[in-house]
């Protein structure tokens, strides 16, 4: 079955391409070589799909929890990946999830630019702003897709989208979802210019968020998780609205905050779906 | 400023209560000990406002952020509580956040039984299955707090509520949002004696959760974040909601999902507050 893959096989921890694989783990490796790792049949068929280009493939069978990971190579190999079998305990160490599935990959990161994010009328996007947990940009990415955003935008980047736990968080809306990464100043300009209302989430507003219209053009804008929106992004909001907070804490998660909102904006629009994902 | 805070100091790493705090980081010695770690100056001063028992303080003034630390140590020291000094890499050794703030302290874990949750007429609940990653967990303890649940009932615990992480996570909401830990088929008893709906959300469902009246009373069951609910609680549901995927991904993280129906149920109640709340 697997006999068409080639069969380079590395046993040793040391070897090279490995070390090179556990690099990437830091921010500074992942930056200057433009790569990242991609782990699990989900997360690498997902990529795939999406027009990630994958570099190298490592696997082994051993592992395997499925009987789609053979074709999924075949395919990788046909497409110009290099194929690589390694020992369980090469694997291990390349894997950064306490259960490896047996597929560990290098990929390209994408640069994502402003001209990524498609410019509507009425347009619907998410700005986050220096956003610091990797789990959080990760699920913020996932409910952007899933209420049909058409685009987010990252301002002043806390956590880069390719550290391998928002890859993993956002569960493949990373390689779907239009993206841009650039400066609060930048962004606020392109907004201004594209007439998108500024959506912003302030305790301090007296207006509930489901009491106002988002049919128009409108961006969410959330902040860092200690310390919330910037000044900056504050005194630019056209709309601040509350979230109103019932028991005796007094936040959300900045994920779950984003959540509410995009999903009162889906909701006024009637569950649009987004061009991109037509 | 601190000299009414008595003076115990403790330099060496090894010492028998350094090495008991640390042993609170595996759950069987949390089980078994009925006791948990709390950190930070915010985490602290809310466990305690809201009655959890603190057992020992350890605390290290070089490390504090600001002025109310002397303070709040000698609240706790008058209410009986052991403050103990420590020396800076003692403290660094017991604590789990990548910047301690200068407090570590033992807290008794409370029981939670059903007897906890408050009966009401047409009352609120979240059920949350199994969950397994203590960030998701905390999260939705949060957003459970913020909408205004009357209780949240965990079945068939995957990861433990005293887990640091949960703790960490739910800012606090674990110490006032009334709880219960149980198996699924005493919750689903308690849930038909009391005549409450429940309300699962698939993506087999026809119906949009925004098209559903949720004034009555309600329990909105999450499941486990890569299965989802078991069969037994679909099989159960009385009110099968879709949440609208409009993007590419097939799911939304769990906390997310519960946030969306919570913050539902909470808009059509008029964001009513809990009799806990009040």
């Amino acid at each position: 079955m697997n006999s068409d893959i080639p069969e380079i096989i590395i046993t040793s921890r040391q070897n090279p391409a490995v070390k090179a694989v556990c690099s990437l783990r830091n921010r500074p490796e992942r930056e200057r070589s433009r790569l990242t790792v991609l782990e699990g049949y989900r997360e690498l068929t997902r990529a795939f799909e999406y027009g990630i280009k994958i570099v190298e493939c490592f696997y082994c069978p051993e592992m395997f929890l499925g009987e789609n990971e053979y074709p999924f190579l075949r395919t990788l190999s046909d497409a110009g990946v290099r194929v690589i079998k390694v020992a369980a305990s090469v694997l291990e160490k390349m894997a950064y999830r306490e259960r490896p599935e047996g597929l560990v990959a290098t990929a390209v990161m994408k640069s994502h630019t402003l001209e990524n994010i498609p410019v509507k009328k009425n347009g619907f996007y998410l700005i986050a702003e220096s956003i610091e947990k990797p789990g959080n940009l990760g699920s913020m990415l996932r409910s952007a897709d899933a209420a049909g955003v058409d685009g987010l935008i990252i301002c002043d980047k806390g956590t880069d989208l390719y550290n391998p736990n928002v890859i993993r968080a956002s569960t493949g809306a990373l390689f779907c979802v239009p993206l841009a990464e650039t400066d609060s100043v930048t962004a606020l300009n392109w907004l201004r210019a594209n007439d998108i209302k500024i959506l912003s989430a302030t305790p301090h507003s007296e207006f509930n968020y489901s009491e106002f219209d988002f049919t128009g053009g409108v961006a969410i804008v959330v902040g860092r998780e200690q310390t919330g929106l910037t000044e900056f992004w504050l005194e630019q909001a056209d709309l601040k609205v509350k979230i109103p907070m019932l028991g005796k804490i007094d936040s959300l998660n900045v994920s779950s905050a984003a959540t509410i909102l995009l999903y009162e904006v889906a909701r006024q629009r009637h569950w649009q779906k987004p061009e991109w994902s037509k």
